[in-house]
């Protein structure tokens, strides 16, 4: 079975927007042991559209269309499709029905542009968007069967995931394909060259493939397994799975959708303690990420944006001498401030970070980059430094994923190891 | 002219990889207004690579190549190009020179598979490669004139802007092309058929196209201007944005590169005023963005996550009478959340959350996605209750935005204006 991922859009011809949805959807696909062979992206213009349309059923199997279901003028790929392979539109009564709902649930009009997006090729299955006013299609047309989603990832994910994966793999099932199945193994600390050296062997085997994300701090594995049979796919990756995390021990921090302030939560939450935090270069990133956890309110009791040094001083009581003897920046600072919040806010943790985060504000002595990061908890307080080489967000959001990383470390009892990446003044072990 | 961009290798079909080397590549043409009307990417394969080649000499000018210039089995380009318009290879001695070089500078041994990126299709002109070991080639083949280039991002840029660009440009400029010039307008609080209905008849200027882009929860406008000259693009440019602006209004936040929290930043900035947050459902995110922009110590102080309601109590005075009457997702408290940021932080400004963002947690009379947002001032506070209705990260993203779009208007002495795609409760005008 050969696949063809068609995205369309001006947009994405002008190269305003980086095409993620490609890479996402020829994921999908191979989960499901179906090779994507073609990628290709038009503009919203409907020769154009035909052309690939028509070529897609030619050199494909199954088309995956992602964009134009919008209600706009420019959004033509119904219409384009229907007329490509000579079939007439109708309204979809069940989608009229489900886009005034949708309208009367957020409180505005439903405009005569929307009114389109519920128009649909004769006999094609429409498939639902519970998160979005665009539903999409599935039609058979030139010898190939067309799968019609939004463009809005999150819209497409979903109706990939649910509605389009099942529908494929059936089909798939049908010309006598293997079974694949995959897992996302999270890293932390490891450089994606270094991680393809230690697994070299392992990426070798027979029944998985072994493919490497970066995902800015971390990387990514993914092993793909197949078999014959559900459960032999399924044994083969659990092998490897199990062969990659004896290999790299505590590097890999999480697996699936599992990130790293979902670990930690649930970490904290089987011991029933709590964490605060006291931010300073990260203005309340720590804080954002523990909170995007829904239940995160079990462990998260909440902590100081400590920007200001006034702020340090009166929120958290940071003597105003230690910040006037070794500045902002400095290891009593970050001691006194990770203390300041477990003891103002009650909780069994705390970690804070401060730092300069550029691109202005470095001095010889403290350059851009240079991090201090303390975590105190119930045997006391540790603190060390970080000098990060990237841009002002990237050295914030490496802050984060460290200091969270420790935390983990500490709760799991193993050994804290700095990442092997870093450019680091190691000012541990006392 | 028209411009294609092809992509090689097995990696993006497998979706590995984000293709972000055509959204790149795209980008530099259309400064030089080349506009690209086809993007594909083929596998590692000779007939798919042959293939591809030929249907892009068909139907564009100028067809840009990435990838398969390596020394690997399964980097093809270069032979494959040539085979398919008939040209043998000759080694190319200046390469071969380079490329001895390169391999002294970095002390590695020149492999015989590195001999092989020294061969090149009789008659094309080598592009070379200062930072990696494969030059490209400017090849004419079928009526187009192909430009193969390295797929490694770094190797790629430098070689696109540094002897495509100016090669392109040369033809573009003979077949007459002229100037372009774009701008982005950022909009919160308008939906994308909204704009697009208000924006018609600008929409259908001869000089200018429009462009819209939805980036939750803003929508982004993007007007191309073209003209025989720059500044004769640019003015075109100008008109447009203008119009656009007289039309839309407050609901236009920034231009370009300004989001919505350096806009903030700015006004705070030119009135020397201050700010600090007090965020229970957000945990941090009004303060992650506040100082995700540069020299926002100017004019952020702090803040306080006060996730639990004891940190609400305790650290911003919230009177316990409140949250036991009124609960903590409650106008009263909401109030009191913002009064005491701005008064223990000594702020000119404070805007507070607090909420239900989810996916639990909602009850009959508060459901999932209400929120109450104040904002204290000199003048007194305000507040304002919303009902979102997104999944638990998309609610708090709209939470910050509206909170950040509120204090805008309050700068500018403008109207506040709640989104026309919410559904709210107007608590409002008291």
């Amino acid at each position: 079975m050969i696949a063809e991922v068609i995205t369309i859009g001006d947009e994405l011809l002008r190269g305003e927007i980086i095409d993620s949805n490609k890479s996402y959807l020829s994921e999908r696909l191979l989960e499901i042991d179906v090779h994507t062979r073609f990628h290709c992206s038009v503009l919203d213009d409907p020769a154009d559209m035909t052309d690939a349309f028509l070529r897609a059923a030619e050199r494909a199997d199954v088309v995956l269309v992602s964009g134009g279901l919008g209600p706009t003028r420019d959004d033509l790929t119904i219409e384009v499709l229907a007329k490509t392979f000579g079939r007439e539109l109708e309204q979809h009564e069940p989608s009229r029905v489900a886009l005034r709902a949708f309208f009367d649930r957020v409180g505005r009009e439903m405009s005569p542009s929307n009114e389109k997006q519920t128009y649909f090729p004769v006999g094609c299955e429409v498939l639902t968007n519970p998160v979005g006013t665009a539903p999409g299609c599935m039609l058979e047309g030139g010898g190939a069967v067309f799968f019609c989603m939004p463009g809005v990832p999150s819209e497409l994910y979903r109706m990939m995931v649910e509605q389009v994966v099942p529908r494929v793999a059936a089909r798939a099932g049908t010309v006598g394909s293997g079974f694949v199945r995959s897992a996302i193994l999270r890293t932390f600390g490891i450089g994606e060259s270094s991680l393809e050296d230690e697994l070299k062997d392992i990426a070798q085997d027979e029944h998985v493939q072994l493919g490497f994300r970066t995902t800015f701090p971390d990387n990514f594995l993914r092993p793909v397994a197949r078999g014959a049979t559900e459960a032999e796919a399924a044994a083969h990756l659990e092998h490897a799975c199990q062969a990659i995390e004896k290999r790299l021990g505590a590097l890999i921090y999480g697996r699936d959708d599992e990130s790293m302030e979902a670990t930690i939560g649930r970490l904290l939450g089987e011991r029933g303690e709590t964490i605060a935090v006291a931010e300073s270069c990260t203005g309340g990133m720590l804080g954002e990420r523990i909170t995007s956890v829904a239940g995160s309110s079990a462990w998260f009791l909440g902590g100081v944006q400590a920007y200001a040094n006034r702020v340090k001083e009166q929120m958290l009581g940071v003597p105003a001498s230690l910040l006037a003897e070794h500045g902002a920046v400095s290891e009593p600072v970050a001691r006194a401030m990770a203390e300041g919040a477990r003891a103002r806010v009650g909780s069994t943790w705390a970690l804070s970070t401060t730092g300069i985060s550029g691109p202005d504000g470095g001095t010889e002595e403290k350059p851009v980059g240079t991090v201090w990061i303390a975590c105190a908890g119930p045997e006391g307080t540790e603190a060390h430094e970080f000098v990060f080489p990237f841009d002002r967000q990237r050295n914030r959001q490496v802050t984060v994923q460290m200091a969270f990383d420790w935390l983990r470390r500490t709760l799991l009892e193993i050994p804290r190891e700095v990442p092997r990446w870093l450019n680091l003044k190691d000012q541990d072990g006392r």
